[in-house]
């Protein structure tokens, strides 16, 4: 049963306070109504597209800078940053990212993302990645956004843990253990 | 003791035979003389530069296609295809592959590398991969070239397992284990 427009408006509400990287399209699945009603309904809300809602989730936090390298080596766009804990960056999938035959995207961008963001959340100079387990757990399509987490979650001596993992949607695409080297003792 | 011009061309010409992507550089190291004398070596004596030699080891094998993707989609120069068996290919690391910071190429490209040779290697219309188990052994600098190699190591139903090392010189800078989906059960 649909819900009323000033309910339906009431949860969505909500449900983008509590999960700020919900898309249109699955809140559009969860109502059980076109992704235009929702974009309606997010106008008369005053509540921005996912994307700017990403950023201002992140810019919160987005008070340091990456230091193990130029932030422009990253590989997708940083929207949010705390050293030695956490980072996010959006990477959109273009035809460069694609294979030609299926239009799905190839690992080593999925990987490039999720590495350089492993680099980019170590607060050193020095940063390289020696070891990594990762898993590729649905292909990503031509046109999806990828959106990369990447968690500090341990030391040992000279090398920093950080799990990776990137979403489409709520979806999870790629999850990554890194271990890495830092020029610096923990 | 350096050896008379004579025993060190008999040598290095057994060497060469035996390991055929063994440098100039090396070459110069064993016999304790430049770079320089290496060259003229292999000149009187007909030795192609290691390129050429890489390129024909590996066209006496090369009478396959790869069938997964485009050639042109992989990540390096294929020297070498046997399908679900050995496939090698050649990158060499310019500009564009490293950290601006200290000229160490960046993993994703070794990955890349690596990860398209994996799939490469397959022979079937499909190949994804699913996981890998990777390691950075060495930082590899601007100019280096990377020789990789793929080979097929077993399959489950649907997954085929394909270890990747890479080596400059002869010296390994990355290995990696990847499980790749194919389209057609084994």
């Amino acid at each position: 049963m649909k819900l009323k427009k000033k309910d339906r408006q009431e949860q969505l509400t909500q449900m983008i306070e509590e999960t700020p990287f919900i898309t249109d399209e699955e809140l559009a699945n969860k109502f059980g109504v076109s992704i235009q009603t929702i974009r309606l309904d997010r106008l008369e809300l005053s509540i921005p597209e996912l994307r700017e809602r990403i950023k201002n989730v992140a810019n919160k936090n987005w008070n340091e800078t990456v230091r193990a390298l130029p932030i422009d080596e990253v590989i997708g766009e940083v929207v949010n940053l705390e050293l030695d804990n956490l980072a996010i960056s959006i990477l959109d999938i273009h035809e460069e990212h694609v294979f030609s035959r299926n239009q799905i995207a190839r690992g080593h961008h999925l990987f490039a993302q999720a590495n350089s963001l492993a680099v980019a959340v170590i607060n050193d100079e020095l940063a390289l990645t020696a070891n990594a387990e990762i898993s590729f757990t649905r292909p990503v399509k031509l046109g999806e956004r990828v959106v990369a987490k990447a968690s500090v979650v341990g030391n040992d001596q000279k090398r920093t843990i950080i799990e990776v993992k990137s979403f489409v949607n709520n979806e999870i695409v790629f999850e990554g253990k890194f271990y890495m080297y830092r020029n610096t003792d923990k």
